[in-house]
């Protein structure tokens, strides 16, 4: 490409409005001198946002779009009527290929219909993942699916894992990554018929990924892998129960230290540990979903996030762009196709 | 039943050995001065451990098991050759009328096959399910299935809503337990076929339960209803899950603590908070799994629970025996099955 990396941003997306968005481009253009911005959203309202900002204003393009996707407007009629708004004009850009990538913090079932609709998905996979990236004993795990589907194949399951292999690839420089699938236990005969099926594909494939066979739901925070796969259904399940023991877990820590004036004493000194523990266990600071397998990269920012979470979204989405992320998954998947093929030749 | 409530117990299940059954049993009889015990496995260790202490003695009947089931023996194997062991004597003990429930900390999936091969399946009720106790940020939900099936149909998720429901009664003492399905959205248009099926036929039945409709991953530690339903699959990872966040959370917190010497101090000050926090959060204080949907009590303690733990288990069985669950699982069901009769011959 002749013009310089561009971000095509929805500015209307979060709960917490544009202002967040454009304090998080002030992040971002410290850290990337070459990106250029699109923002949708009011007109009136962004520019006078960026007209404080000199060197902001001269890297973004503001597009007007009357209208806004909210946290309640269904998938369905997103795509019926949503043309005007903020976050289909965001996806548009991309397809368009006035954009390299798309970030937004709206709805994730609209992002997602949105997405598929004007962008489809890359030849040879068969649908599309959310992956979210999550904290670790020894660093941060990539795991895949969290939502888009409700179930999977062994076929799916597959594309879950070229994806995530690519993804591991890209965002943490890892030449063979681990992978693993979600189970009910580790050993070979275990579990239900999809990631049985899946497990046999993966094991007897050349792709540049370690496969490590099953993993346990307590394997996942332990970082016994790189990449976990498992389906959308089990994967939205394992990740809300996550963030809801960490809060149960964070209560009881309160609890606790409420109950003597020792207790209190100790937690008013050791308050800055406390607090750091905080932020580490505060989702916002966390990435939201990364869409993998569409033809455009795009990237859910949380709906809660501030500058910090969003500006973190847009480097996740630049970092994947870079790398051509989408090239890696089409080489991968095309690679397992044909091996599959030569397996079942060689069967003949 | 003219002779006293009577708990058979496998003796050699546990990682810890008999001595941690004994001294589980002398909690056991401070709180249940009724109670009689038959414990299985070697005899010349067991009477060595019971003859010091006199009041336990005299409740305790002891029978020689010359074999125990390890941790890593597959289910089907020790179906095959584990009539000798303390496992396959402890059911069986059940299964001959000689006592009211089971207590066994062994291997999981091969107490599983033996109590239904021995005991078999309440009418009506298509599979067991394993249910667990989760601590919530009101007190406790039960969650079921953590780990017996790798799937489950409407059907069968509506026969752990009613077992569910049949244990909420008994051991938190609720007339009407508030009941959800545990799905990737609250709304009802969003799932797969299973849960959606069961919400249909939960709502509409007259079941003494509330039903809630659905709840997501964050709701069972929030404590949003007293009984959460999901396949074995999803359950499993769910509970594994939960754990591994916990132990997470809690390495955050102690590095979090070490960092600075404030923070270091301020822990020394807190540590009884902090050493509350830790019981709090232990598996092993927390009971292992309670088999549901078979002819006779089975619990299930964690296989590295000590005496509290393992006590803990025999007060769940002997609460389930006391109140004759699987009365209250057959006349729940039957009336199920009625009402679905009745509304199918309605529609002709």
């Amino acid at each position: 490409m002749t013009r310089a990396l561009t971000v095509s941003i929805d500015a209307m997306g979060g709960d917490a409005g544009p202002g967040v968005v454009v304090s998080a481009l002030l992040k971002t253009i410290q850290r990337h001198s070459d990106v250029r911005f699109v923002l949708h959203g009011d007109e009136a309202q962004l520019s006078k946002l960026i007209a404080r900002h000199a060197a902001l204003k001269s890297r973004c393009t503001i597009r007007h779009a009357p209208e806004r996707v909210s946290m309640e407007d269904k998938p369905s009629h997103v795509l019926r009527r949503g043309r005007d708004t903020s976050m289909w004009h965001t996806i548009d850009c991309v397809k368009a290929g006035e954009a390299d990538v798309a970030v937004s913090a709206g709805n994730t079932g609209a992002l997602m219909a949105v997405s598929m609709f004007n962008l489809g998905i890359i030849e040879g996979i068969s649908r599309p993942a959310i992956a979210t990236i999550w904290p670790t004993l020894k660093g941060q795990t990539v795991v895949l699916d969290v939502g888009a589907n409700v179930s999977a194949t062994e076929e799916q399951l597959v594309d879950f894992a070229v994806m995530g292999e690519a993804f591991a690839h890209v965002l943490f420089g890892l030449a063979k990554p681990t992978v693993g699938i979600l189970n009910v236990g580790s050993e070979e005969q275990k579990g239900n018929d999809g990631v049985k099926g899946a497990a046999g594909i993966l094991r007897n494939s050349n792709l540049p990924m370690a496969f490590h066979g099953f993993v346990e739901g307590d394997d996942i925070a332990k970082g016994t892998v790189d990449v976990v796969v498992t389906d959308g259904f089990t994967g939205n399940i394992a990740l809300k129960t996550a963030e809801g023991t960490a809060r149960l877990v964070g209560s009881y820590l309160r609890q606790s230290l409420k109950r003597s004036l020792m207790s209190r004493l100790g937690a008013l000194v050791a308050s800055g540990a406390l607090n750091t523990l905080r932020r580490r266990l505060d989702p916002r600071a966390q990435n939201g979903g990364i869409f993998l397998g569409l033809n455009g990269v795009v990237v859910k920012s949380h709906g809660s996030a501030d500058a910090v979470g969003f500006a973190s979204a847009i480097d996740t989405a630049i970092d994947m762009a870079r790398a051509d992320i989408n090239a890696r998954i089409t080489a991968d998947r095309s690679r397992i196709s044909a091996e599959s093929a030569g397996a079942r030749a060689g069967e003949l």
